[in-house]
């Protein structure tokens, strides 16, 4: 299934809700559950709404806690939605994507951690951090070398929910910063509770993959670094992800999907999942040792080789329209405002 | 107001609700609520429990989201609670201490972010760390001064919430870990959505403070901090809070609160509020540029000077007590279980 959060534009009232893609529309997955039970079960009218309504909530960290439970329900929908009129007496199922504003998969995430899984992005970043901050003066450096223990075990900082956009919704350059960039990402979200898995089990616990900008502010972050707790105002300001939560039985093999990065149709950066140095299930091992994963938590890929203007050595400006896309799981597009800077 | 989460012992449905301490007993706020408006109010019975329950929920950050509304409510539960016989024909509204058990005041923070507001204890803290690595046969080390930056920008981590403990509950010592370390703390808790908020304005924007405890694996925090994105494992299996969440009205000056921790009941740290770099309104004007504090978040001060094991030169060992004092705010209680390790 590829999952989404959507809203009706010029509906009342305004709402968002679950949504699929089938063919080239966005079913209304609880919508079209309501109608099933109505048409194809015993249960009473009277009931249909609050059970659909459990089982497909507006939410998709509620939906994913539903487990198997509401997965069925959702593939059911869509089942539903195939074989329907697509119009009922009751209420629209299927919808145009231009009738509709598709929102960030997960919109309240748990927890949101992003890891640093490909060795060339971080050997690039080294090196260019130097450069970016001499420019303007500074003493700052990140120092050359990739640290023994990024081969030694995952390395990760968390991000906050509060900020995140999904395609078509803009990035608001952040007053403080000089130095706007993408990160062309990927990441997994995580369908049930997770405590000491193997890595071996991990894959279990994977509801799917959405592709995920990692926003940053260059200037700020590599300042901020130099404190020693990690990144906070150079990456909270804003994280894109999306348009579509991709279940796993939607792709072949997840670590070999091919990754581009395009800023006003050029593009900048080209890679591959493949040359991730840990994958998912590796990470999930490590995080869910003494302490629990849960539905909705997002664990990004880190920056793919050459992902980033920083290794680059080209920033953002205002205007910019930044597309990332993950074969398999859609284009996730965002335009830089500065409101008058970058 | 000192609020709490709390459960009801032995109480049959299980659940969790929101209370105040009014002398020696805890009210059920949303309980009070509703007998006061039955018995004080022209709202129908039918409606009693709904509105109630909308205006006090279950959960502290939905409390919060009420803003205005929902504290008002609080105060006047609290007063009925003190007019009322304490019995009614409907259901208990107080509570004999050990009848309950307090929860951590805020389960679901949406952001928790811990600050490093005292330079004693970052000074101490570089020290330190050459020392715990080395007896490792390590080369790891922090370095040994405070960088440039801390005296520029509060510098934070973030921490998740899916480990957050109360008081008397216990921390459970991670599998991965020898070196384990407590961290006197206080924070305070975002009422109201901040964004762009001036340092003069934010204290409206703080709901009130409470007791911090941020158990750290200093083995592992100091060996994955080498990464430059952060502590992560070395903080997260475990954060201890509460055991109230304590308005500011109740505080006659927060940055003049003695600080205490004790190990098995013997005084290891000993502290003061006064001496923190920055205030949590300074913290407040930097974090909420350009991204929204929202209800619920919480802003940890940091560790107060000799306020860790790491600045000592002791760690705690398996079944360990650690009570952290901060004046007017109670005391916070945890023991540590090691399952056979420490």
């Amino acid at each position: 299934m590829k999952l989404c959060s959507f809203s009706v534009k010029n509906s009342y009232p305004y709402y968002e809700r679950l949504g699929a893609l089938v063919g080239d529309d966005i079913v209304d997955l609880a919508a079209s559950y309501r109608s099933y039970l109505r048409e194809n079960t015993d249960v009473d009218q009277n009931r249909t709404v609050e059970l659909a309504n459990t089982l497909i909530p507006t939410d998709m960290t509620k939906f994913l806690e539903g487990g198997q439970y509401s997965m069925d329900a959702a593939k059911t929908a869509i089942e539903f939605s195939k074989e329907s009129s697509q119009t009922n007496d009751f209420e629209k199922i299927l919808y145009k994507i231009d009738e509709i504003k598709i929102h960030a998969p997960v919109k309240n995430p748990p927890t949101i951690r992003d890891f640093l899984s490909f060795e060339e992005h971080f050997e690039n970043s080294l090196k260019a951090s130097v450069a970016v901050n001499s420019s303007k003066g500074d003493q700052i450096s990140l120092g050359g070398l990739v640290p023994k223990v990024w081969y030694e075990r995952p390395i990760y900082y968390k991000s906050v929910a509060s900020t995140i956009i999904g395609t078509e919704e803009e990035c608001v350059w952040p007053s403080y910063s000089n130095v706007m960039d993408y990160e062309l990402e990927f990441a997994c979200v995580i369908g049930k509770r997770a405590e000491n898995v193997s890595a071996a089990e991990a894959s279990n616990y994977i509801a799917g993959y959405l592709i995920y900008n990692d926003f940053s502010a260059r200037d700020t972050q590599l300042q901020e670094m130099e404190g020693r707790l990690g990144p906070a105002k150079g990456k909270d300001f804003c994280t894109a992800m999306g348009p579509f939560l991709v279940t796993p039985d939607e792709i072949e093999n997840v670590y070999n999907l091919a990754m581009t990065a395009r800023v006003n149709g050029e593009v900048w950066s080209e890679g591959n999942t493949s040359t991730m140095y840990r994958t998912f299930e590796d990470i999930i091992e490590y995080v869910s040792q003494s302490e629990p994963l849960v539905p909705g938590d997002i664990l990004g890929s880190g920056t793919v080789g050459k992902g980033c203007g920083l290794e680059l050595g080209k920033f953002l400006k205002d205007g910019d329209i930044v597309e990332l896309e993950v074969e398999g799981l859609g284009v996730l597009r965002n335009q830089i405002r500065a409101n008058g800077r970058g």
